[in-house]
């Protein structure tokens, strides 16, 4: 059986034992609670790994772009929620396109786009839209306006009004919660059903229960990154991505530098503090100090031998989403056996 | 002929106009000041551009890992540097096939990576090794040993030594030469000829040739961006990547929501300083001052209608070496007419 020692660097070994315990954990926490789990899969972006997602309970996934929805559905995947503004006639065909295929359900925030869902869009078999909604975290959504669009969908010929979402602000449960309550109230006069609520991100993944929130979609739990166990999500043994990397260089006593760069862990600070590094050395409390392209620096408390030119360091990415994005493909493995070597499907799908 | 309205978005434009103006005038200095242009191919990408710099009278290509060294010998490219140490039994077997191939040379600063270099080099074609100099920046390179690896290349049957090479301190050449001179005083006490010195980098690209290096590496010059525009090397005006997107939100009469996010703009800040946000419209002072992975929002000043959901926006990112590895593929355009679209051809070539 090959092992990690036989792979070439940089590149991103998937602990299956580990994803499985953490796919597991969430679906479990879902059913006791008793929401709906839609993952995000813009974290593995692997049709394999969404599967298994759906075979234990998830009611379907989310991606962040058409173009991801479309490699999902063609890796197998038929219930695809992408909470999403679709803009420009390109899309939009593409989108009708994927409805025909697909249980799918889009989201918009404007009259405009809602005008360009209706306009390309049939009775035959309606698009399912949710109106975007911002409880707080200031990005995308309306603040006082559900209604309207809920009711522009309604009359639309070939829409369907399919509820409220949100990318709720993080640690801001009770706000979305609070948010939706006085939206439900004002809906409910309105005499307007709204079908789902769907909110959740993985660092408030452990919420309880209850409340207006009907679906959540955490999408890093698969893997989990430093910046989720910051957030007290997860603990390092829980990461089941990391980069392997080799010593390339040894320039002092206190500094190595690793052939994992910016290409390959990505520039994304944690808590939004580049002075926090770059990716932790698992097994230490090393952490990747700097980054440039293709080199990675490391400094070492004290002086230190270890670790020697052409040894192999795992380092555990500050954000594990971005990193997925970054490589064609990734190894499986259990232990240090290899298992497999999956390409990246919907890598560089942003279209 | 189709224009960049015809494209979905967010994707990479290339203006091909301003590419040719800014090889040009690079090989124009490099010309009169009498030094080698050896560009640093790691941001673009792509050997049709190799070929050019070439044509126009580059030495030879830079690239920074060995899967984009064999990515542009496929392409065409017979004379690449390759200043990395290269580590391990498989990359070594990798070298050493494209040695046998093209003129090639690569960089050492430690004796364990030359014992590798001679343990799978062969006396037919020997390996050019250059020794890597730390002048100051602190990321690889020797400090004080460059003479005792020349000497340790220079024994190693199968081996040549090539010279010295430095990724010099931004903004510290008059540092790099002078490390430079006392390096080359104790060659020659040694009798060591010292065939090539190697520096530079694109925000010093515009420095006086005399002094000890011979050959420079830019490679941002290409095409430009938000930092090297900080560091007074090009204009905006010069800047020939912009990622185009689309606006998909209009949250709040001061909010303007794109399409392009971290997955498309990459992270990294401009001057180490993440306030000063991730991209600049084109055409505007309005800077990109937030970013998901998949959306990337503005803030206006005052107030505006404009932009509204579905307009354009070409964005200049901070760092355009990262963006490029970023996009599968890169539409060419003169004007707002696209000419080509082409693959990235070493994207994700970390390896």
């Amino acid at each position: 059986m090959p092992t990690i020692a036989d792979l070439d660097t940089p590149t991103i070994l998937i602990d299956i034992d580990r994803v499985e315990a953490n796919l597991q954990r969430a679906q479990a926490h879902a059913d006791t609670e008793g929401y709906a789990l839609r993952p995000h899969t813009k974290t593995h972006k692997l049709p394999q790994f969404a599967k298994r997602q759906i075979e234990l309970g998830a009611k379907g996934i989310t991606v962040q772009k058409l173009g991801e929805a479309e490699v999902m559905a063609d890796g197998g995947i038929d219930d695809i929620f992408l909470p999403y503004n679709i803009v420009g006639e390109k899309k939009l065909s593409r989108l009708k396109a994927l409805n025909e295929r697909i249980t799918l359900a889009v989201t918009a925030d404007s009259p405009d786009t809602i005008s360009g869902y209706a306009r390309t869009s049939t009775t035959g078999k309606p698009l399912t839209v949710l109106v975007e909604c911002d409880t707080g975290a200031g990005r995308c959504g309306v603040q006082t306006q559900a209604q309207a669009l809920a009711r522009q969908i309604e009359i639309a010929p070939g829409l369907r009004f399919g509820g409220l979402m949100t990318y709720p602000p993080k640690h801001g449960v009770a706000e979305a919660n609070a948010w939706f309550e006085t939206a439900l109230e004002l809906f409910k006069q309105a005499g307007i059903t709204v079908p789902t609520i769907t909110a959740g991100n993985s660092p408030d993944m452990w919420a309880p229960g209850g409340g207006p929130v009907t679906e959540r979609r955490p999408g890093t739990y698969i893997y989990y990154d430093r910046m989720q166990v910051r957030d007290k999500v997860a603990s390092f043994d829980d990461c089941a991505l990391t980069v392997l990397a080799t010593v390339v260089s040894r320039p002092t006593a206190t500094r190595v530098v690793i052939d994992a760069g910016s290409k390959s862990l990505a520039y994304d600070p944690v808590a939004g503090d580049l002075s926090l590094g770059h990716g932790l050395v698992m097994g230490t409390e090393l952490v990747v100090k700097s980054l440039s392209e293709e080199h990675g620096v490391i400094e070492m408390p004290v002086a230190s031998d270890w670790p020697r030119v052409g040894e192999r360091l795992r380092i555990i990415p500050n954000h594990v989403c971005v990193v997925s994005n970054l490589f064609d493909t990734v190894t499986l493995i259990s232990g240090d056996e290899i298992r497999d070597s999956l390409p990246v499907a919907s890598r560089g799908r942003t279209d």
